[in-house]
């Protein structure tokens, strides 16, 4: 039996990027991963500028509140200021360009005066009221890392470097498939025996959440050549395979000799709660993760086992799951196996779904996310618990 | 001066859903906010099965551990079963019917016989390995309240009901416009005195994460004729507007004049650092939000004050951030604005980034979130401070 981290070790030892580059436009980049390093070209501020509406001057043309200072220019955001003629100061707004020559800005509210002079009334730092060329950024750092993955904010300090293009990895086409004769799509008429398929909409959706592209190849029927043809299908267009169920070794399960025809396929026995059985191996070189078949069990298996590796496969460096420490308003005992708990937050902390059965997926609706207990803890009334909220998990 | 929690409780109390419902095939709803609860029309599992690969049968027919009996019927997943003829057990596999008359599933493991009859070695309790019907979910039940956004176990939930479409709300259509003569779009070549306008890609990218609908009107010039022609095209074509810069009431700043000509306008200076001046009203109706210009102070606006408001517009409910606790690893004095540091979790705790100057937006790129430091709230060392991670934040 492997613990979860060993699963997960051991996925990310064999596991490397399977897509290559490719150029985006900057505005349609977000949660796409950088194909490079992003070294700035260029300062941030490219020239000093001014904080506030006021003027800018020179301290030492600075006498008392009550002389007079000629206004030489007017300088707006966006245009060229000249050099500072001595003696002189420059009507200057927020954003715009600090004239060479000029060493602080003071605020309109401290001066007072005319169109063509005003008095200093107060005397600020110098440099004050002036954001420094570079402040933000200087030429020739590394302002973000291949590997990374876009959010609004990177977008928005890209473009502060005029960069209107990225490389980015292609994204990863992930095929999924569930197998089963009791399973039937959503929006047909259930006849005895079956059940409907939301394994491939969870899966979908999760996919989808961390910007896969997505190969839905729908329900193979419990039949070796509707499988086989199934996955040859997904080899030929994926670059990773996802199945839900029929990964045991049952007389109806026939993917393990599917897969294993096709190429190879490893059945671990992971102590993972829910979730337990779990394959790992590939269909023509395309690798491929048998998921179990239960609902819950799907939903956390891609969350802790499939998201590390697929993210890994996709060239995406940073994505390692911060738990936060929360209180639990509930007792439980350890087990041997790793359990992920479905909760909800209240007012006193973590509180549990009624039922963590792993076939009652709308524990995971409810839920705000999911308590980490490690094997053998046993949690009490009070304890500070590992707590993963569903969006860190995105 | 309002607080941040006066200011966006007088915008929640003014804002309303702006738009109406449609309906979606469910694989495409993720990000989408029901327009309905969603009611449960069957129970789930709709019918007693089988946990586990064994024999279903009766506990009234089992004598002991060396009797036989005989194999009446076997019952693979998605097949109907006969009803359970006395004094006899069914093979039944994973996920299989379990046929009328029988009590208990026995796993494969615990029996012992051939292909036409079995021995059960160790008589598991009533009902074992069998999930009830209705377990997961029963009719009638409410799954899932309308104002709710779609994840992908919702996906799952609700495709588990049979459900292949459902009724959401349309994309919240949101125009944004940036101002200012200094800016100029990235991939153009920087003249003096100019910047390349990065807020436009950071409001972008957030907005695309929050499943807004974008409606990206550029840059309008610092100049009145200008300014009405975007805002026109703006109200006419969105639901809601924001626009970043240019709410001051500098010489320079036409927005303030522009938007009371078309509407009206209110300028709050609200207590939050980075990102005071603030304006809000509509333009021909359609609300306006007018942010800071100062690419942090966007930023961060739009998270703390933005996010909540354009949600209630979609017609979303359950925006709730949970804000988490954790060590802070530095000192700060308290001030009159509630303050949104950009801090990195490091070994020890929250670190903060070296400058919290609101032009550094290289800081929410750096950082892993944001530290919310009340009014007049001193952090010392090793503290527990409100944390909010990015993705908590989408």
């Amino acid at each position: 039996m492997f613990s979860v981290n060993e699963a997960i070790d051991s996925l990310l030892d064999g596991g490397q990027r399977l897509v290559e580059s490719e150029e985006v436009d900057l505005i349609s980049a977000l949660g796409r991963t950088l194909a490079e390093d992003i070294i700035a070209s260029m300062d941030v501020p490219p020239a000093d500028n001014s904080a506030m509406d006021g003027y800018a001057f020179r301290q030492g043309d600075w006498q008392d509140a009550q002389s007079e200072l000629p206004i030489s220019q007017r300088i707006t955001a966006g245009s060229v200021p000249q050099a500072l003629e001595p003696g002189t100061v420059v009507r200057i707004f927020t954003g715009a360009q600090v004239p060479a020559g000029a060493d602080t800005v003071v605020m309109q509210e401290h001066c007072e005066g005319s169109q063509k002079a005003v008095r200093i009334l107060r005397l600020p730092a110098m440099g004050a009221n002036i954001r420094p060329r570079g402040q933000d950024i200087t030429t020739g750092q590394k302002i973000l890392p291949a590997g990374h993955r876009m959010r609004g904010q990177d977008m928005g300090l890209l473009a502060s470097q005029g960069i209107d293009k990225i490389p980015v990895y292609q994204r990863l086409k992930v095929a999924i498939l569930s197998t089963g004769d009791e399973l039937i799509e959503p929006g047909r008429k259930l006849r005895g025996g079956q059940i409907y398929n939301s394994n491939r909409f969870t899966m979908h959706g999760q996919l989808a959440a961390w910007g896969f592209e997505v190969v839905d190849l729908g329900i193979a029927r419990d039949d070796p050549e509707a499988i086989r043809e199934l996955f040859e299908t997904a080899a030929a267009t994926a670059d990773v395979i996802l199945s839900s169920g029929g990964v045991s070794v049952g007389e109806e399960d026939h993917v393990k000799d599917v897969v294993e025809s096709l190429g190879s396929i490893d059945l671990w026995k992971i102590a993972i709660k829910p979730g337990k059985p779990f394959a790992f191996g590939q269909v023509k070189g395309t690798p491929f993760l048998g998921l179990p078949g239960n609902p819950v069990s799907v939903f956390v298996t891609m969350l802790i086992i499939g998201r590390p590796y697929l993210f890994c496969c996709q060239g995406t460096t940073d994505t390692t799951i911060h738990a936060v420490l929360h209180t639990a308003c509930f007792e439980k005992r350890g087990s041997a196996r790793e359990d992920y708990l479905r909760v909800r937050l209240g007012e006193q902390g973590l509180e549990p779904f009624s039922s963590q059965s792993s076939g009652v997926l709308l524990s995971t609706s409810w839920g705000d996310g999911l308590v980490r207990q490690r094997v053998h803890e046993d949690i009490k009334q009070g304890d500070r618990v590992e707590f993963l909220p569903w969006p860190v998990l995105n």
